[in-house]
């Protein structure tokens, strides 16, 4: 199992969050890349409940996931899963051009997919109620769903992006899943998509690894 | 002057933008890495005068910047930007934890300063005046001020995010350079970073190649 406390790489996750948050902290795509190839790794958890102030050095806006091997820190979750990528062809393809498609993806997913979720996510649960996101909503849905219409249109009836899973594939369905079917219109072959890779060992043990770390949630209410 | 018909990579941008958007289209971005390298390269502009759709089949998502070198099509600024930066140690260091850090950087710009930027320019340019944004446009100023201060930190007294400009200097200044002073407070460190950024020759080749691409802003309210 992945999770060995002498590993020499670190990742760091949270000890607690909100049920809701649970299994969508950006600590898990670091976990799932480093399960698809098998690499050994410790977490060391940040405690926030009470609303303490913990936070790595290595995280500039105090977010996770902080990643260490040897003399590197590295933060961001897309730079840390295209690092581990390298590390293995599993993960991006040798071959100049598909691992430069690869990337692609990868970034496509951090940059035209996540930051419309992210609207869409801050209008339905960290605004929930607030008057403005009434007004706001529709046109935030009416661009996501655009977008994820074309998005359907390029992945047609493939299994993955491109010829086969690459870490494009991994940070597009770890985007991807945190959208639910009743916040919006998603196309059918990207619920496929998205199930298809959450049915990955790599990624069950990943989560599973997530879920194990957190505190129970009643101890948050409690702190 | 890198701009060459006959070069073998072509970067697609628009034949019109509104005056706002002139100078902010990202394939500057893909023409600024390609200018400090000294590569040459071609553009190929889309026409969207009059409603027209022109599209480049290469971009899932009806966006610029393409890029076209042999039998590779790319996507995604940042994906674009990293392949060059690949090319020439000028933009990304070839030891291995310089080189990390400098695409942690490049991420940076792309998946945690430019969605909370984008959230604003939502607000103060394309939804002006909407009733929604009167509510919403305190906390969204807050919380982009406290990532440009974390990043101010962060950047201290230094000329460059890490020992000498790379990619994800590059990515940052090209970012951040869409913010004005009179939309929120920007830390003064940040504001001569973003200047240091476009003195450099190779930004100003860009942007005077860029402007020099589009039509006359009259002919767009006339096409």
């Amino acid at each position: 199992m992945p999770q060995d406390e002498e590993a020499n790489i670190e990742v760091t996750g949270f000890a607690w969050v909100p049920s809701f948050a649970r299994g969508q902290v950006r600590d898990l795509r670091v976990r799932w890349a480093l399960e698809e190839i098998g690499r050994d790794y410790k977490t060391r958890l940040l405690d926030r409940r009470g609303g303490r102030e913990d936070n790595d050095p290595g995280q500039p806006f105090a977010q996770v996931p902080v990643y260490r091997e040897g003399a590197l820190t590295l933060f961001e979750c897309g730079a840390i899963a295209l690092h581990i990528a390298e590390k293995d062809e599993r993960l991006l393809p040798k071959d100049p051009t598909q691992r430069a498609r690869a990337i692609a993806w990868l970034f496509a997913a951090l940059n035209s997919i996540d930051p419309m979720m992210g609207q869409l996510q801050d209008i339905d649960l960290f605004n929930r109620g607030a008057a403005w996101t009434v007004e706001r909503r529709p046109s935030v849905v009416k661009q996501l769903e655009k977008r994820l219409q074309q998005l359907s249109e390029t992945l047609g009836d493939k299994d993955w992006l491109e010829e086969r899973f690459t870490v494009g594939d991994l940070m597009m369905v770890a985007t991807l899943r945190g959208l639910k079917p009743d916040q919006l219109s998603i196309p059918g072959n990207l619920l496929a998509y998205v199930a298809r890779g959450e049915s990955r060992p790599a990624f069950q043990a990943a989560l599973a690894a997530q879920m194990g770390d957190f505190a129970p949630d009643e101890e948050g209410v409690a702190a």
